[in-house]
């Protein structure tokens, strides 16, 4: 059984999803780290995955290089399923119909974004946007959503550098919320609010960690977790595969990343893309935009219980030591 | 500084606290626990924690026994500050103020719930009762939380069992959607949903894990963490802190928790309660209960960049392997 059910009161979906247990963990046991050898990421090791849907980077180096850069794979532990049945759906439930697929981001065994060569980077984010181009026209998905998990603590069952994409029939409830929240800013005041919040930094700079050419990145005023930094692009724009800069936008992440790490050596972190939902509609506002967020504080009960976060490092503070880096 | 500080687009709460990164933690370095020697919540050591506010059972054995039974005491490192600056409010944000106070729940150095005697555990109950009731007049509060850490992944910072309450200015925006979600199901149905479901879930016995003469416990059917728990009263009530069998749910809850232990020895878990906001409102439709959470999973990027959030154990097969202990 594998099923999406919403919560009576909240409006928030759970994926009910038992086969996911049965995947394997190198971080399990937390004292010793447990290497799932061999790595199913690693060139060479090819058939231990499902047969990939995209390559990039084919025989960059024909002379004893790597047969590879970047791979997509589907998941082999799915959370979602694209044969999910369509029967067995009760009040508030559906099947967990989507897709699943594990972006691989090197073919050597590094386990972050930072140790990534300028290639490896660029074609990771360039198979960020094919593979979301690719599900626009699938009619029975709503979003997909681009993710990293990096590091135990960041919830990576393995260690490979590798993201992931998940599409669903709904468009998750955190991009409902910011969406919702952009048309109501855009109607109360006549702009786009992550337009807004773009200039305000850029003019007062306490929250502004860098600045290229098409993007900036900043520490967002309620940053939820240490170390929390958005990367937006300065011109106004709804969906991140269609913007032609995303080599550039490669350098700035793997920067920031390293500028993290440079404070907080090893820590785990996450980050997303935040696009608009595969099907455009007439009145959409928004701004894509990258959130990264770290790992080095646990949620508890009164985070899960209230819904508040709280945040031990304030996001000028964070702002300023990763600018110092 | 310690604010509170509002999310432009999605209305979320976030507390900045950087004060906060100063507190011990235990479990600061995963491979070895360091112990904080002399634990500060143990009998004897009272004079490493604020003077008590309140203590139960004192000299309820006066030969050789403990000099208490459970002790509350303001939190050493508060999240939120009784004397909150309300100076240096900007757009969006508001100072800390609140109150954050720490339920030691046994004289001697036990770690979980489970191990507490009938007395501790009924009088860790009956202090969240009182100490909710204390704070129903106080005009600067809207809410207070009652909640528990239990062991690192849980969030604990000291291993000592003990459970917190956080009382804000604002009405938390978990309790705050139940609410709204409670006043929808109502005026549409004509029924409290929690009365709804305690009568499905009793007339199923599918999701049921334990029922005694005031409280019914179950899986709920969209549960978010694998054997999450839910403890409602039978009788519909919006306030916890009025419930005259505050006794009887102190000890089905110590036996849920027994139970998830014997599944899954050493667990992390939390739980908290939800009541009604500490100011009644006139239409106010809330049937208070208790949400009992195991932390065998981690959240990662899915769960935080969409809002889904992904559960290996279906609530059936959970209720099941409960029922079964």
């Amino acid at each position: 059984m594998a099923e999406f059910r919403k919560d009576l009161l909240t409006d928030r979906w759970v994926l009910i999803a038992e086969h996911r247990a049965a995947r394997p963990d190198e971080f399990r046991d937390k004292a010793v780290r447990r290497i799932v050898a061999p790595c199913p990421f690693c060139a060479g090791h090819e058939d231990q995955t499902p047969s990939a849907v995209a390559t990039y980077g084919e025989n960059a180096w024909p002379d004893g290089g790597e047969p590879w850069q970047v791979r997509v794979v589907p998941n082999k532990y799915p959370a979602v399923q694209s044969d999910g049945h369509v029967t067995g759906i009760t009040a508030g439930a559906q099947s967990a119909r989507g897709r699943h697929e594990v972006i691989i981001e090197s073919p050597r065994h590094v386990v972050t974004l930072s140790e990534l060569t300028d290639v490896q980077v660029e074609l990771t984010f360039l198979a960020y946007q094919d593979r979301l181009r690719c599900y626009r026209d699938e009619t029975d998905l709503a979003y997909a959503l681009v993710f990293k998990n990096a590091r135990a603590e960041g919830g990576a069952s393995l260690e490979h550098a590798h993201s992931q994409l998940i599409a669903t029939p709904m468009v998750p409830c955190e991009v409902a919320q910011e969406l919702a929240g952009a048309e109501r800013f855009q109607q109360s005041r006549g702009e786009c609010p992550f337009c807004a919040m773009l200039h305000g930094e850029m003019a007062s700079g306490q929250r502004l960690v860098a600045a290229t050419e098409h993007f900036v990145a900043v520490c967002p005023f309620a940053s939820r977790f240490p170390y929390e930094v958005w990367v937006l692009p300065r011109v106004h724009g709804d969906r991140f595969e269609e913007d032609p800069h995303s080599a550039e936008l490669a350098r700035l992440v793997r920067d920031i990343v390293r500028r993290i790490e440079s404070l907080l050596p090893g820590t785990a972190y996450n980050y997303w893309i935040h696009t608009a939902p595969l099907k455009r509609t007439s009145q959409s506002v928004f701004h894509w935009h990258v959130e990264i967020i770290t790992r080095m504080s646990r949620m508890a009960g009164f985070e899960l219980g209230a819904g508040y976060f709280i945040n031990p490092v304030a996001p000028e503070q964070a702002a300023n030591r990763l600018r110092s880096v």
